[in-house]
């Protein structure tokens, strides 16, 4: 697995707006994760892209007082994760086409699509490596919980059939990282274009951007543990 | 819209075994559909195309007695409508690369593949053409009732949180008719090279085919009434 | 075939700059041609699309006066006509992403991508269609001379092995024309997003557009006859 | 670059039949390479994947009797290098569709499509990977004459523009490698699944395999030096 993550701050009540209420924003900051999932067990080692925007937050729909990432989108290249992830995991997963990362010298690019339209693009200048002590520091913190929202609408009325918030812990070793400067650009795309995913792309791209802060790029390995997510009470 | 519609016998045997016990069988028949769905409003007049196996049965799980088809799988080549249609319909949809409809002379063809790899082609010898009359008659009969099986799994732990019959009615409109003779040829993948739907595609492969049954290929338009999709007590 | 055909005018010298010098150029107006191409012979009734630009210009390399376009590039999205068009015929094909036309209303567009990075928007205002007699008038007309360079390089050192203009007639015929309000948006691309491309697409984007002019829609079909197609001497 | 090369024996007089008459045929054998090249230069680190069928042979043109691979075919699966290595090389390049190797344990797999109809299927069985001396002595014989053939043809007439034979060194340094069992599949496309290469594919698929030889798989890197092609005389 290949990502890129970015962060940037951004003002704390226009993300309130996305973010359920059962959850409490830990901090204005959006993380944008870029991965290249090669080498899935599932798939026969095939591969897979997504683009994920995420912000920390802790659940406080019941006592356990659960800190971690509360995704607000993410986009995949394929649909088979896309309909898993969703209806077992209550992942905010859609589809789009994702360039595979590339770069020119040090500075690393992608760009997710819809109909050969350009929705976002992704920059990172890359830095330094990081050494190992760094890297094994890094990976004590390994295991991340990312929560979800499992939505299955009524059929042929309002309302929902299931509606509730998930847990679905996740672990990721890296051996290498990059520390870097990244940016994103939004390229909104007009109703049309995309119909299903228009007010979704508009609103994140509103989002302002206060500051971009350190990113990284990182080489490693990912579990999901299907197994481990849970309904959160 | 543009359609290619096969039929064949098969064993009621093999057939009951992948239909659920709530429908009863009316005929040991599969039909099915090839279609290539243009002008689709949704997608502000985008397109995709689709395979649908399905078998006529009538619910027994309520006293309506609503008779129509039962879709044993429906491939669908985008993302998007394989994600609604599962979510709001409960539609076994699931993914391939299906190609355009293509024709040499009458001999029409289509396939569908998953990572470059075929399993299933369709080819229909088209004959004559029916007369305005004959279409208006086929018109008169032009709604379907498609059933479907709306499953969302339990997360973490065995069972189901959704499980239950669905309705979901669609009217076609046909504007052309052709008749013809048509068939299909399974090319049963391994089961690494398609871990998810290994099973679905060697159990449907699996199916006798006893004769194929009169085909017809068809344009005209559809109608898929969300609205009017319902759950089934 | 379905194509979109805008016009824009540009400035003399930026165009005489990027075409060849045997060629006079009639007017300073770059015609802009989508073709969404179905049913197409050679691929047993398949598709491609392409986005086309050229100038009308008068070939002086002869006495024969030939009045036709000079295509400035041809983004087509499958490599097989592309082959052929560029060693056979001399055409400046290349690759791109296109989408397949979709609208809101009259409103009717598609894009350019490569590697997710739009490069080119088309759009059109449909307005109304124009009757028979109009249509008929139009296919007088039918006949374009389409012209072309073929250049195949010398191996391993500078200078070509063939390099000669070439003219390929070409025919379309309308069956259904609406007139039109046109418009193009290039979204140059970065050196590192095609360095194949990149100076083609920034040297296009900075064609000046002085004014766009009227622009039409068209359903019909088009031959393209390679056998009448010819070296000019 | 990731390759799964593989070897089988095959009658002469078949080969002989597609192999240019400047040729010596120096072992009645098929060379069937895959390779994904990722990190492509010119491409800003993009990637592409190929599947090249060749045979052992000495150019007769002239004297300096250079021994290296004749290539049958190269299927690519993007348009940009087929267009370069066809028009500057007179490499035999065609485009398909070509699934990134997959595994399922030591089984490693790909398959070539067009139109999502299958044509070749690649399997490898991996056995031991070699040891640092054994790669070693395999770089010393790093470099590859890849010998080709550039055909333009004449334009609205019989005959060629261009026709000669080409040299195109090539340099691969391997950094990990597995010895294993190959064995190719080929699924024969009907004429009208594919009319532009239906006689190239069922020529190739008819050639008998009368046994295969070792295979391998190897990671590394390659140079495909552009600049020391050259036409043979």
């Amino acid at each position: 697995m290949t990502t890129i993550c970015l962060k940037f701050e951004t003002e704390q009540e226009a993300l309130l707006k996305i973010i359920h209420e059962d959850f409490e924003l830990l901090e204005p900051v959006v993380n944008v994760q870029y991965a290249n999932c090669r080498e899935v067990g599932w798939m026969s080692g095939g591969e897979y892209r997504l683009i994920q925007l995420s912000s920390p937050v802790r659940y406080m729909g019941n006592p356990e007082g659960l800190e971690g990432q509360y995704p607000l989108v993410i986009w995949e290249n394929k649909a088979c994760p896309i309909i898993g992830g969703r209806e077992e995991d209550g992942m905010p997963k859609i589809f789009a086409d994702i360039a595979s990362e590339r770069h020119w010298g040090e500075h690393w690019f992608t760009s997710a699509s819809y109909e050969c339209n350009t929705f976002l693009t992704i920059d990172l200048e890359r830095k330094e490596e990081l050494g190992a002590g760094e890297i094994a520091k890094m990976n004590e913190h390994s295991k991340t919980n990312v929560f979800g929202w499992r939505y299955i609408p009524n059929m042929g009325k309002g309302g929902a059939s299931l509606s509730h918030a998930t847990l679905y812990p996740q672990e990721a070793i890296a051996t290498q990282v990059w520390i870097g400067e990244g940016s994103i650009k939004w390229n909104p795309l007009t109703l049309e274009q995309n119909l299903v995913q228009y007010s979704i792309i508009s609103t994140l791209a509103q989002l302002p951007v206060i500051r971009f802060l350190p990113a990284i790029m990182m080489k490693g390995s990912s579990r999901l543990n299907v197994g481990d997510s849970r309904p959160l009470p």
